[in-house]
């Protein structure tokens, strides 16, 4: 059987090596037109491919399941037919847009069906989050929000290297890049002032995360593994953690971020399975003082992924403003989901684990404004001859991640969001 | 049009006066039987009423709607019909109930159809919820851990008198009252030791709350004000937080409650509309200082519901070993909502707000083991002739809660849950 992640196989797609949608890729996602309504599809090089239209066709006939999940709105119920499913599906995928496999590449009239261009078509929200969990796994990201706000000598609380510190997040705001944000407004407690004030956040900040789709539900009282991890997980997503410094620094005491996050999150529409990150994948950071045995694992747990940020201004003019990497992750997925479940809380399929702002050991690989200028005592120059410590209307935040493999690129996609202006408040 | 809340309405099924279920209640649950799929229901005295054969016999046939909302197996669809729909199927369900009504009462072959003995079917999740918050909304509350955790002399932290502080909570883990409660194991640190350690907990605990259902979704960007806050609250569930002192006291530094509280809540099968508690509306508490103005509110938003907690050891014996009420709240419902939506967070049907531990000013009002023990300082003499500071395996906790109207009761018919052993852990 061909091995799909083999660097060597092409597809009668063109595919240029920096394009994020090789053969190797085959990542899921959601779209639709004007004609076809939300279905599942994936994406080769600058063509999505509508996988629903694809199976009508029959040509997935060999595959035993349920056909009607690719009409869904969501991959939820892709998802939970299983990895020995999806990953048939994926090989499918491949064979059929190998470039020595005519089934597909010379058939005209099936292709016009089921290609279109990626630029022709809406990317919609990839899966339905039930739950979403924001983990805290950068240990150099603990660190710098510990210099700034705690103890610089001891800027790692306690906890902080004994297990990976999470929180529940708000999934009903989770939405799919190119969704505007809207600048938030609450309650805040400026310094200097007497009592809190409200209006719109003027410390609006984004947080590079990567998260995992939970791909496997466990029932109440069960606990994961390090090592059943990965057969809980299906695949990962760009996440910007979008965060108002202002709301969250007088509202998260004692019981964490709330109304500081809750206003948006933005996701990548594609989905890239665990399997296609598989040759990227690395030895994790040494963890002293040792963990817990349910926390120990065996192998490569951590993935090499670079990642940027780009900010682009309404005026004119972009900037690459960090370069960071997943490989930097203290805590990996796998003990993430340990740790959530050693408790007996339940996960379902479509849940969202995001992994925390992801800043590496450099100034310039720092995941989230705060950090980038050190709370507003660094501004960045822009092209446009403007500064910015926090964001401002107007401005556009894209996040890439991507892989390097050996002559084709293993990508996201990207995730982007242009600010919006606060909404009027009225009474 | 009849007072559907009228203290002199009756049914003809009769209800004695401490039932929780008279006929000015009607509130809404999902049923099964073995011979009947999931569906909705109302109670009445000691019976429950099936909605969905009801509107197949053509009970329903003058409100327009679509009556497949009854044969969900959660209360959503139903729900998100909205107010104007819900209630009036509550109008109707009264009317039917009515003693001088013969249309139901007096046909046996359809009462014979639509009528089941409480006990004799399966009560189930009432509500798909899609996101949970959990505030942190008593004074007393508030203040019993400030005094026990940081300075008695500034039990409360600088944001509480100013917010309703609250955060997100674990939605896959609420369950129906009557699913045993599963002590959940994890990483704590104990007094004294050299490092963490993990292990079952041994401090498990439950918070005596009250939750609202949202009955109105709003958009992303979107608030709702104090004053438009009812129209978003469908009803009203008890509420148990299940909460593990020992893992929650290690975990929660700075980012909140997490596997302390994930592993489970229990809520009560029956929704109490709103509408059935209007007539126990009371003033709220004085708020100094004052509130910032999207805080602000008119009008009586609190309500007087009588809350209990009930003991029940595992060999013989139960003791009532705290009586509190919802009125006690210092936020309120209007104000949790306003306060949540404020930023632009979007809320859907389903959504779950609960109040956080109602504790009373009184040591015999206080809402969980913690404040009623003082940290295990004080033990609780049970029938039995045995103590407990904290939950030991075997033990039962109901909750109950009610309005006392002029010969009638309004309640939500108990949460209830035993302690079931933890789950030896395989690595």
């Amino acid at each position: 059987m061909t091995n799909i992640n083999d660097p060597s196989l092409r597809s009668w797609i063109e595919v240029s090596e920096d394009n994020n949608f090789p053969i190797q890729n085959i990542p899921f996602g959601i779209f639709c037109t004007n004609e076809k309504s939300p279905r599942v599809a994936t994406a080769i090089g600058d063509y999505i491919l509508d996988l629903a239209t694809l199976a009508e066709l029959g040509y997935f006939n060999t595959i035993p399941f349920d056909k009607q999940v690719f009409h869904q709105t969501y991959l939820n119920d892709f998802i939970a037919l299983g990895k020995p499913i999806t990953n048939a599906v994926r090989a499918r995928i491949s064979d059929l847009l190998n470039i020595n496999n005519n089934t597909l590449r010379d058939n005209e009239e099936d292709k016009t069906k089921v290609l279109h261009s990626i630029s022709s078509v809406q990317l919609l929200m990839p899966v339905k989050v039930g739950d979403y969990t924001d983990f805290y796994s950068s240990r150099e990201h603990a660190t710098n929000l510990g210099k700034m706000f705690r103890d610089p000598e001891n800027a790692l609380l306690p906890n902080w290297l004994h297990l990976p510190v999470g929180y529940h997040g708000r999934a009903s705001s989770i939405v799919v890049s190119g969704t505007p944000t809207i600048r938030p407004k609450g309650q805040q407690f400026p310094k200097g002032a007497a009592t809190p004030v409200f209006g719109k956040s003027k410390l609006l900040d984004f947080e590079l995360e990567m998260g995992f789709i939970v791909g496997k539900k466990t029932d109440l009282g069960a606990s994961v593994s390090t090592q059943q991890a990965e057969e809980h997980i299906f695949g990962l997503v760009l996440f910007n953690d979008w965060s108002a410094r202002d709301i969250q620094k007088w509202e998260y005491v004692p019981l964490g971020p709330f109304l500081g996050k809750s206003f948006a999150s933005t996701i990548s529409p594609w989905v890239v399975t665990l399997e296609a990150l598989a040759p990227f994948k690395v030895d994790s950071p040494v963890q002293d003082p040792e963990v817990l045995p349910y926390l120990k694992f065996e192998g490569k747990k951590n993935y090499d992924i670079h990642l940027e940020i780009e900010l682009q201004t309404a005026h004119g003019g972009s900037k690459v403003i960090s370069r960071s990497n997943f490989k930097y992750m203290y805590w990996n997925m796998c003990q993430q989901l340990a740790h959530h479940t050693i408790n007996g809380c339940n996960i379902n399929v479509g849940d969202i684990c995001a992994s925390g702002t992801i800043s590496g050991p450099e100034p310039g690989s720092y995941g989230s404004m705060l950090e980038i200028c050190w709370q507003g005592t660094k501004p960045i120059s822009m092209p446009d001859g403007t500064e910015r410590t926090f964001l401002q209307d107007g401005d556009t935040v894209i996040m890439r991640g991507f892989s390097k493999g050996d002559g084709y690129t293993i990508g996201f996609g990207g995730v982007e969001s242009k600010i919006a202006p606060a909404i009027k408040h009225e009474l």
